[in-house]
């Protein structure tokens, strides 16, 4: 599509462009690329940083800006097409989805699908190939389960949910709408837990129940557990990445965002807006304040107030870890002067 | 039923309770719940700490406790039913089964299941929808596999053994009886076995194979490598969390547990009793003996005598651990105190 | 077979062996087997360290040795056949191979495989039961589909290639020839795309695809994810173990070995020949170069340059890390100090 099209269907967001200043410049945009590899023809973005640097070699036929006139001269002087923004990647996200539309099977259920038939299934869902689906499970309209999911019972699913391939759906699990659940993904299973006893582990049975609120998404081999007692829950909206585990009786707030391997232990308590960078692990029955972020691998021992940053093993607040790196590098000189103050001593 | 009820289900351990003081204080309860989330009519448990504030509000009918007066004269006053026990999580746990069975399928072998014709299977299995079970795998009595589960040939599964959703078994695999493989674990995988030459990566195929004693537990995708020789081993009653890596040739003994997202590389030894953190990790070809303890993201580098409680990367005794951490974080005090001698010294 | 035929099969890399001296030392060897679990009758091998040790008392009828002649004397006078060689580990690994043929199924499509007729399935190809093949899949000559795998539209699969049971392969995946995914992976999944807004994270939708070159193998759980535009890659010959997160957008070099749960973020670049230890973690868009080697759980949070050893979180080289650790452990001696110092200061 001509990238007076582009304009056009990205709205409002987009009324900052070059077409207003030059009218002849409306090349023919034939999809979207990162800007370091973006060919002639193609839609790519620049946030900032040392991504600006490619402005003045790249082949894209437009570029989505920031609200930045240098930047905008310097495509303009390349012949390039461009679009200023306060929010160039949150405009190029929706101008891939005038290119691309993601793979969502024709709603039917397919015959080597084996469902009890003591179950309740929505309007235009589709439900793959040899999919599982057990007593009393109630799915939604416009759900799409992918094959070889397996669906334990009493699980319900709201509107509009994504089950990916291979994917194991537990007993009980409230699964919200607009939910997406990646490949492999284990929700509302068994928590960990065991009891130590003289004669070893006692089990004890986990009769709770997990619930993910609407528009959560949990990541390719992630697992969710149900508790002992009571429920896990996920806040909707919350992110989940692939590979990320969550405790039993962990209760999460909204609008999270966990990278991949991130771990939480049983009954962590996480606020609103809270992200948790890749392997970033947190302890037993912590509680964690609204908009916290931790950095990649820290280590939560303990309680986070709101608002904070933290990082490293255990915790502290980011500011000071930096600090604290920074000393830790200069160790040998401050030892080599402690050496030598001690030797003075010895010498008094 | 009646707190008279469960008194007496429960047995000796319950010996110690409020009935034995007031004959009419014996509530209805209907089920449990976590003290901070129970409602009335409920049972539910303080083990100590912070918890035991929840007696002043809780709405809980029953209570089981810790042989503490003062709490228990607390509860009383409120009109809360009580049993006292040193182990109130272990009783809790035993009460939760008064009001909980988990989902267990009815025997029965689904027609979908792809079952080769040399196979040995016990009495009153469950095998699910989709199961596929390849040739030579012999199956004890009153095995649950849950649908889509598939079984390489050759691999052996003890009585009792409860196979959850999606989860492979592969090649010669020996698995104990009372084991519980969670959904999407990957039981005697191939090692991670590679030798370097000078034309890239040789691949080491791995002839060994996997054993899982009796009461190993397994959980959601985790993974348990088989070596390129000899065995793998999970000792009896040892249980392992969720997306836990077990390398080829490990040996691991009894009653251990392994939280979440441990990851050991190969031919790491392993002790009785021993108790790793989340995401623990254990380098190769280290020992650990009996009942070491390592905390959340402890690195284990090198051997770890008995009864040692270790932290940090490389790890450390804990308390070794704790104290330098203190020191780490009056690092700035102490570089300005040396930067002051220093310039002190450049004055002289 | 005997030692004679062993020798003979291996050809030229085992031409320096006990065979050469001693014509009747020429035992039936039945089997392999790890050094420390030898016994009579198999074919070891000793690398060097430690585990030299063991040739004082192994029960081995073989053994492969380094290049070493007093390990090789002593072989001899325990009457232990022996081959040596630079390189002991891959001549084993080649002997492994004599003795153990890895289970492979014959070729045939199982008739419960759902296979959309809109697909290109080459010759001698094993396709097991209930997997799951969607429009517009190719699949290259002699390629192993284990049960219950789900391949989306659009993939690609070459010649050789193994799918291990319950992996999933999304949409518009390339997979070269001779690559093994292990069960449970997930390829070609979508990235972690969210822009956050003020009314909570933008889906970006992930319409790029990711690449494995030829040689790849990708552990089980693990997942290699999509970019949002353009590709994920994984060089030839690449070797990637279980729990392995391999972020949107990474393009990793040939011959590299990424260790259990590596997580890697979005967008890294990685040079040939690298290998990442055990938990690694790596920040966005970090660029790793050639034969760059990180020690277990190191968080590599900016680039590295090529050749490089790291270690620690932050990343620093190992050498420094190693150097620091040891004034870490000082940290209590240098601190009492410096309170002396303090003390005597007041005192002034």
């Amino acid at each position: 599509m001509q990238f007076q099209e582009i304009i056009t269907k990205l709205g409002k967001a987009a009324k900052n462009n070059s077409l207003n200043r030059d009218r002849n410049l409306n090349p023919e945009i034939t999809g979207v690329a990162a800007i370091d590899e973006a060919i002639s023809g193609t839609l790519s973005y620049v946030e900032g940083g040392k991504f600006t640097a490619h402005i003045a070699t790249t082949e894209a036929g437009a570029l989505i800006l920031p609200t930045n006139e240098t930047l905008q001269s310097q495509a303009t002087s390349r012949n390039i097409a461009w679009i200023a923004t306060p929010q160039p990647r949150l405009l190029f996200a929706k101008a891939i989805s005038l290119y691309y539309k993601p793979f969502k099977p024709t709603p039917a259920i397919h015959p080597s699908a084996v469902i009890d038939p003591n179950t309740r299934i929505g309007q235009d869902v589709y439900i793959g190939a040899n999919v599982v689906i057990q007593a009393g499970v109630i799915i939604g309209d416009r759900v799409t389960i992918h094959p070889n999911v397996v669906i334990y019972p009493d699980v319900t699913i709201g509107e509009d949910t994504i089950l990916h391939a291979n994917c194991t759906i537990h007993e009980r699990t409230q699964i919200g709408s607009g939910c997406t659940i990646h490949s492999g993904a284990a929700i509302g299973s068994e928590g960990f837990g065991f009891v130590p006893t003289a004669v070893g582990w006692y089990k004890m049975e986990q009769s709770g129940y997990t619930v993910l609120e609407d528009g959560v998404e949990v990541g390719c081999n992630s697992a969710v557990d149900r508790p002992a007692v009571g429920e896990t829950r996920i806040g909707s909206n919350t992110k989940i990445d692939n590979l990320v585990q969550i405790g039993h009786g962990c209760k999460i707030g909204r609008n999270c965002a966990m990278a991949s391997q991130v771990g939480l232990a049983g009954g962590v308590i996480i606020g609103n807006g809270v992200m948790l960078g890749g392997q970033v692990g947190v302890a037993n029955q912590v509680t964690i304040g609204d908009r916290v972020i931790a950095t990649g691998q820290t280590g939560i021992t303990g309680n986070v107030p709101a608002g904070e940053m933290v990082s490293g093993m255990p915790h502290i607040p980011t500011k000071i870890y930096r600090r604290l790196f920074v000393m830790y590098k200069k160790l040998p000189e401050i030892y080599q002067e402690y050496k030598k103050l001690q030797q003075k001593e010895s010498n008094q």
